[in-house]
């Protein structure tokens, strides 16, 4: 799957993920009113009202992106509609050829990882068959647990060729409370990324390896330093736009091929419609107004790059 | 709920949680026959298997026992159907006034963090109306994020008279591999202890906090250590049973009242059957077994306290 991450990274030149975080305040009024007039105001009408929503983003922008990342915590809040309301999406993604992030944050025990793996990347046994419930083709997983936490995942991930994203250093304000505090003269995300690497050194792809990290993108010196702690890894980039990161800072989470990241942008892009610069669009072109921003990242980061 | 909590624990005189992390391979044939033949070889099949299994455990078990701990990976694993089976194992215990952890060890960026709290411990407005989808009353969190991923869940448990319990030091081999370096000459979860004991102050009932934190029942010397640092914090100790810990190692997780910790068995309990000690019950009597099997723990940490 990392293999066919970067071919549709080179095939549609923007090494970018959609993050598809449907939060019920972005949807537009028309969409949420059609899907009250049929479920009602309840949990089915908010997981229509999200799906609908997720549809329309996608079919506006999948020939321009490599990937997507459902971020599940905004489909779980709708309990079990909302789950279904994630299923439907990731199954809708593959539909589009889309390689699909989930942004699980998973991470637990041994036989406890590998149930959530089971789940979410390979398959569980029931009676004589076998299913692949949600189907995800990478999920981001804490390593607060140490290695036999994620080695269940990275299990799945050979069986599957499927792949992680292992959180390093985090864009939110207060990750520096315990990722930045040094042991041994370093920060705790380094010796992370170090373990990053050395998971990944036994996963690789033809290029890369498919168990890479997540280093968000408010933090550009922690990039540049973790892009050289873990050369083969890729690095997902949350927190480009709406949360601060700008294309001229991220240039240093990129390797020399060009490779090795891939920027996130989730309101920024869904949300589009709701910004002064796409508000020429309307609520009711809101897809229109995400595949705009989707170029116009695509063209910054681009930039960024060619700079470099 | 920390009161509520409390409460049962004295009135059961048992500081225990069955943890009902129903993997399949626990549940019996006749009860996996049962549902195969009503849903197939399917998902629904397993999840109405996994929820006989715990319908008959809990009503084996209830009035022993103040808590329970449904982990939910193991539903998780199951789609959408295994989470239905989720939500009606809570509300189920919810009839029976069994105080429910959800063992979901979620924790992301403040949002995110938002979503999941509403969904699991809070409510979310769809339109004019509320939902609670899943209605937990406590929930694990993993702490990798800091306060500001933290804080939306102690928000929700503040308004909901719910609870947390924070992972502080986890029950698994390689749980030192992070959580016990070094900074400042204390390790990890050290730190992270103070910081629980310092969001616990601003959450106080009526003699202890509500957020609480998980330490490991396999690391008896850690917890004694810990139960110092977070005199206010109730104590959720897993690895108790098949994981290694017994009575007289967790003695010091308790306070001199008495209280402070809650001791979880998930598959010492649940599957007790399959153990030499309770074979004589057979798989038909499996909840008979695990009956017993409670009977024994709660005597094993009664008898432990006593001897102090």
């Amino acid at each position: 799957m990392i293999n066919k991450l970067i071919e549709k990274i080179q095939k549609t030149g923007a090494p970018i993920v959609v993050g598809l975080d449907p939060m019920l305040a972005y949807v537009p009024k028309h969409i949420q009113k059609a899907a009250f007039a049929e479920y009602g105001e309840t949990l089915a009408g908010a997981a229509e009202a999200i799906w609908q929503f997720n549809k329309a983003i996608i079919d506006a922008t999948y020939d321009l992106i490599p990937a997507v990342k459902p971020q599940v915590a905004m489909y779980e809040q709708f309990g079990v509609e909302g789950m279904q309301a994630f299923q439907r999406t990731v199954a809708y993604c593959h539909e589009k050829d889309l390689v699909v992030i989930g942004d699980v944050k998973r991470g637990d025990i041994g036989s406890t990882s590998a149930a959530y793996a089971a789940g979410h990347l390979g398959t569980v046994q029931v009676g004589s068959k076998s299913y692949a419930p949600f189907d995800e083709d990478f999920i981001t997983v804490n390593p607060y647990l140490g290695t036999d936490g994620v080695k269940p995942f990275a299990e799945v991930c050979k069986a599957q060729k499927k792949g992680l994203f292992i959180l390093v250093k985090t864009s939110n304000p207060s990750s520096g409370e315990f990722q930045d505090r040094l042991i041994d003269g370093k920060p705790l995300y380094e010796h992370v990324a170090e373990k990053v690497a050395a998971w990944g050194a036994d996963c690789m792809g033809d290029s890369y390896s498919y168990i890479g990290a997540v280093v968000g993108a408010t933090y550009p010196e922690v990039g540049k330093v973790l892009r050289k702690v873990m050369p083969k890894s890729f690095i997902l980039v949350p927190g480009y736009g709406a949360q601060g990161g700008k294309g001229k800072d991220l240039v240093h989470y990129f390797n020399e091929d060009g490779l090795g990241a891939i920027v996130n942008s989730s309101r920024g892009i869904i949300a589009a419609y709701k910004q002064e610069a796409y508000a020429r669009f309307g609520a009711k072109n809101f897809a229109d107004a995400s595949r705009q921003a989707v170029v116009d990242m695509a063209e910054d980061i681009r930039g960024a790059l060619a700079a470099k």
